[in-house]
């Protein structure tokens, strides 16, 4: 009794005042007191009790609340927090098998520090906890109970780890895990590395944005920074000439092997897309669409200001490369540059480019990467969608 | 030729720089000379021609550009801005011809101070703007062309026609107009009265956000200020229990006789949201679906901070009334309370509410209603959906 008496996390005011508004995380500069070891334990501010949290007392986020207000059984409460985000994506699950969908986003699901991608029933499983880390097996076990899966892997590769204190490391945890699967995505599909390097390319936040491109036709269109060209695999069947624009020469023969895979002609650009979009522009080559999706731009809140000008140059120059009637699908996956500030830089950029342009529709990362009013962090894809008019 | 060299606007630095922009206003202020009557001129600026717009010495708001850039045929152009703007809308008309939709989204539609909603085919034509008047019977003529019509009234009693020096009044121009038409919206359909009042309570640019609610199931919904119950038809059919809440008798009446026209049990409270609110929170009556379509709390700027706490207010009430996994739907059509501060204030809200809230979508004024990027005049109605998590 003694020691489960002991066995709790008290917070200062400000940190319950975080808390108390629904935000998972207190700092380690807002910890009053914790027990010495990482685990799930109550979190207690002045006034009382205010969330069961998983706890480490060597991480900067010492505490990540993944239930607000009394429980009977931690364990429990985080396993049913799996078993509900696993059950939201159940019916996508079953009714496209073959398909790629986040099941846990982390805090995003209530589940802190834990990501699971299913690739056509292939899971990845990600743990950034040392709170977590031990509960592996049981996570696995509800995973398991819930949903039609073949395989999981445990690709406990990120950096952040160790952090954590925890070991780095890639194993299998059920079933027979391929190195590669396809991934149906509506009319297309794409290869998937599960083991390799530290990102899949399948880049799921973007899925049901791909998806809507499907609506668009025209005769030529443009994919700058395609990666694996998975806009471009879109849009490969109802325009004439897609060009995926890339400075990775590996991303564009892959690019090249989906499209062969589909069956769809592709063509291939190696370049700096800055400089390509320019000479574009020189050339006077116009589009019916151009698809911007860069990697982040600004990594840190120190960055926004150059940031902002990359992101309005790109902007600017796709406008001005577009027909009159064209379209722009433009997004920034950088949690920096916020929405309004997103929007604000696509102003901007139309008012230099001289082009009138209508929102046909602003758009987030995809249903299965939740977003939480209460936590900023959990909002960062903007895509949206604009118009040349005149 | 002489009259013609000299029947163009002249405007300052400042004015040009907007026009440059795309923004179709020029203030008077920034006019430096134009011809002394209403009329289509192009408007030139330091360095040269920018655009054709409808001038109004007499108005505020002297230029509202219809088209950037050179024209052969100023009243061709705006004719032809007319036909895209119709021809956008007609594959929603074919398919449905008995529903409402807006024709002409006035400067989203670059046709400045020029409306037009359909209504069962049924059209009402309101004009703005002293240089627009003498086109109606052209403005007709396309119109006639291009979709089915029944019947078109001119419904021109805004006050604000007198800033422009125009008469009020209403007149049929083509058919036969009638009083009320009822409007399919999916599988409900509800009354209009063409003549009546300012307002025909179709708020047509909510009409894709009621059709959104069609998907929901639940036992109890409220549909706060609900005026003719246009939300609270469309959960009638999925809620067990669904009341309709506003102030007005007359609303609540109408609301039911919509009702009873699709055969929907509704229940309805004339009261005050506020208190209303106050009172379910008292009462300990929760709620599967909230929705909060309230009127423009913030007309002007200055109100501003008054609006705010008062949308917080009702947000705040409502997200304490729902059950777990309950949705709220809350709007704000108020053009002074932008985006990002209707987000921050639901985030406040949420964190006074100790609610935990996950974003289903963000969503704005239906399609019909163009925003242009470059006008953020054009972007009014916000539309949250949220679900309760924690």
């Amino acid at each position: 009794m003694e020691l489960s008496a002991k066995a709790k996390i008290r917070v200062s005011p400000k940190g319950a005042t975080r808390l108390l508004a629904r935000h998972p995380w207190v700092y380690k500069s807002d910890v009053q007191d914790g027990p010495p070891e990482p685990g799930l334990f109550p979190v207690y501010g002045p006034k009382g009790l205010l969330a069961w949290a998983l706890w480490n007392p060597a991480s900067e986020i010492a505490v990540r609340a993944f239930r607000f207000g009394e429980v009977r059984d931690a364990e429990a409460a985080l396993l049913d927090n799996l078993r509900l985000a696993l059950q939201r994506r159940k019916g996508a699950l079953e009714q496209n098998p073959g398909g790629g969908y986040r099941l846990v986003h982390a805090e995003g699901d209530f589940l802190p520090a834990l990501v699971l991608d299913a690739y056509a029933q292939h899971v990845v499983l990600q743990v950034g906890s040392a709170a977590l880390e031990p509960l592996t097996e049981k996570l696995l076990e509800v995973l398991l109970e819930t949903l039609p899966v073949q395989s999981v892997l445990a690709k406990n590769d990120q950096k952040s780890r160790a952090l954590e204190g925890l070991p780095q490391g890639v194993r299998p945890l059920h079933g027979n895990v391929p190195d590669q699967v396809w991934v149906e995505e509506g009319p297309v599909r794409y290869r998937v590395d599960l083991r390799e390097g530290q990102k899949t390319g399948a880049f799921l936040d973007q899925r049901d944005n791909r998806l809507r491109l499907d609506a668009f036709r025209g005769e030529s269109a443009l994919d700058v920074f395609s990666y694996h060209g998975s806009f471009a695999l879109h849009l490969a069947a109802n325009f004439s000439r897609v060009v995926a624009v890339d400075s990775s020469a590996d991303a564009l023969r892959r690019a090249q092997e989906n499209a062969a895979a589909n069956r769809l002609g592709l063509e291939t650009r190696e370049a700096n897309a800055f400089e390509f979009l320019r000479e574009q522009e020189k050339q006077r080559n116009l589009y019916d669409l151009i698809v911007l999706d860069p990697p982040a731009f600004a990594k840190s809140k120190r960055d926004l200001e150059r940031a902002y000008a990359a992101y309005k140059e790109i902007n600017l120059r796709a406008m001005k490369l577009l027909k009159p009637g064209g379209v722009l699908a433009t997004a920034s996956c950088s949690h920096h540059l916020s929405e309004p500030l997103f929007y604000e830089m696509l102003s901007d950029a139309a008012a230099d480019a001289h082009k009138s342009l209508r929102v046909i529709e602003k758009r987030t990362q995809g249903w299965d990467h939740p977003i939480l009013l209460n936590v900023p962090e959990t909002f960062y894809l903007k895509f949206a969608l604009l118009e040349v008019q005149q």
